[in-house]
């Protein structure tokens, strides 16, 4: 990682470190900058006392958390720093007390300018995954946590981060194949479920709203594999097709049982098994919450190879960034 | 309400009043149930500083959250009692010190067994709509607001409970008509999408999951007013059907955004307004939060009559309930 992401995280976490009192943690942002915090929001309920929750920027800034204050650490994130609602909720958690820290492709951005500890990241294929959003968030993460409850644990997530890029390489190579057949078998659909649970919600929600129907225009849901018995399953069918992550982690029954049922009246099922994946190079003890961004790189692969097939660029918008809105 | 109810309202209110430091209120329960209980957790969250979280039951019990203990609440809700994700849930709680409370429809049932505080409320046309899950359950947060933080505003909530009933037959006057000429209108979709925020986020869940995937086969999801601009807009068009709540509450705004954008795009808008419903008997300090059981009560009415016009009854089912998952 490079030693400008160190610094800017250090700064933040040092912040976090000295506060008095921490009475809760929010993540805010929108979108896939949403779903790519949802994995932080899980790590800290399981890990620590203090409570995490996550917010669309919007619903953040109309609901007004009561808890919100001096003792709050708001962290945002917003990829081109100008996603209005994120900036704005930035400025309301400030303007309220709180601690706030921003992660951003784009320095200087509004965001930037919004937060009082704001962190870059890089982008683009050239990069190592460990500066890129999910590495430098998960560093930041992994030493908020050492930072405010220290354990050897914490510190091998801080770890981990640099043999994130070596273990998302090997896991797209060994999907390749099966990827390419997807992309061919699937490309004429219309609707897709994707479906997760626990660390992996972000990766299913993701994909839905921003690869499927954001940049494929393929309908789509992203249901909790808990949830799935509750009323989703009914709609499933031969001709059905859905997209399963089964994660290592805590709630890795909840993903065995959706997969073992819809298997029998689904024909149609992309499975992402996080079990298969060789992990070198990552602790033991933090696997379950790295492995999340291993599948969203499979499932990156997948995106591009519907893209590739269907003649639909990912980066066609009908809407977005072309009109007021 | 019943005497009934109120007594053992009463009795879990005293239990969470007893306790000297409440760290956590958590609200868990399955598909609809979870759906049902979503407005609690954002009046909690709106109203005090007490964090307080939603969790589908099988997340619950394997993500297992670090700061369940015996300074939590936890409330649970099975229409049956025999949820064995809810029980199990309702359970663990216990086990771990938590307060436990449950709500459900059927006295002596393995849900009211687990839990120290079961709560009956009744179920069918003509029961009260005070004595209806929703009503029991407002009137049983509303109470634990006014112990934990006694203000006249709670006070008012729990009043308003005893308004639902009329409300709602008047709500459900007024939408008669239009409900039937979407029924006819939409009969033949297979893919109807939700929308709301805030409050209503839970009832256009609910529609979603249950009452169109569930028991109708229709595909759908419920996107989040807020984060259908960062994603899931893309795809709108002129054919694609919404069903969406325009909130009366604080994150109304959001709504009105999304609104004034899909009317644009697509043809087949559905909208349920708030703003239009009589809430007299109602407190206007606490409509905001009534509002969404008046639009559930008008989505019901639309779910009855998609039943009707497409032949395929509300309680069909082809897995649920008939087979072994």
């Amino acid at each position: 990682m490079k030693q400008e992401h160190i610094q800017q995280i250090g700064a933040a976490v040092a912040a976090v470190a000295e506060k008095n009192r921490i009475n809760h943690f929010y993540f805010v942002a929108c979108g896939g900058s949403q779903a790519f915090m949802m994995p932080a929001q899980y790590l800290f309920d399981r890990e620590i006392e203090t409570p995490a929750s996550i917010y669309s920027s919007n619903e953040f800034v109309h609901r007004v958390p009561k808890a919100l204050g001096q003792d709050s650490v708001v962290i945002t994130c917003s990829h081109s720093g100008n996603t209005p609602e994120t900036v704005k909720a930035t400025e309301f958690a400030r303007e309220k007390g709180a601690t706030t820290i921003a992660l951003s492709n784009v320095e200087d951005s509004p965001l930037w300018k919004a937060a009082e500890y704001p962190i870059h990241y890089d982008w683009g294929k050239e990069a190592d995954a460990s500066d890129l959003n999910k590495g430098v968030l998960y560093y930041l993460i992994f030493s908020v946590l050492h930072a405010v409850s220290p354990r050897e644990k914490y510190r091998k997530g801080m770890e981990a981060v640099a043999g994130l890029n070596d273990a998302i390489e090997k896991v797209k190579t060994q999907y390749a194949g099966i990827v390419k057949e997807w992309g061919k078998q699937y490309k004429r659909e219309k609707l897709i479920y994707t479906m997760g649970s626990g660390a992996n919600y972000g990766e299913a929600y993701s994909f839905a709203i921003c690869l499927l129907m954001e940049m494929q225009w393929i309908h789509s849901n992203a249901i909790h594999s808990g949830e799935y018995f509750h009323g989703p399953f009914e709609v499933t069918d031969y001709d059905v097709p859905f997209i399963m992550i089964k994660g290592i982690g805590a709630t890795r029954p909840l993903d065995e049982r959706a997969y073992d049922f819809c298997r029998k009246y689904s024909e149609k099922l992309m499975v992402v098994d996080e079990m298969e994946f060789d992990m070198t190079g990552i602790d033991d003890q933090v696997r379950e919450y790295f492995a999340p961004l291993l599948a969203g790189a499979v499932l990156r692969s997948l995106a591009d190879e519907f893209a590739y097939q269907r003649g639909h660029d990912l980066s066609v918008r009908r809407y977005m960034w072309r009109m007021e809105y």
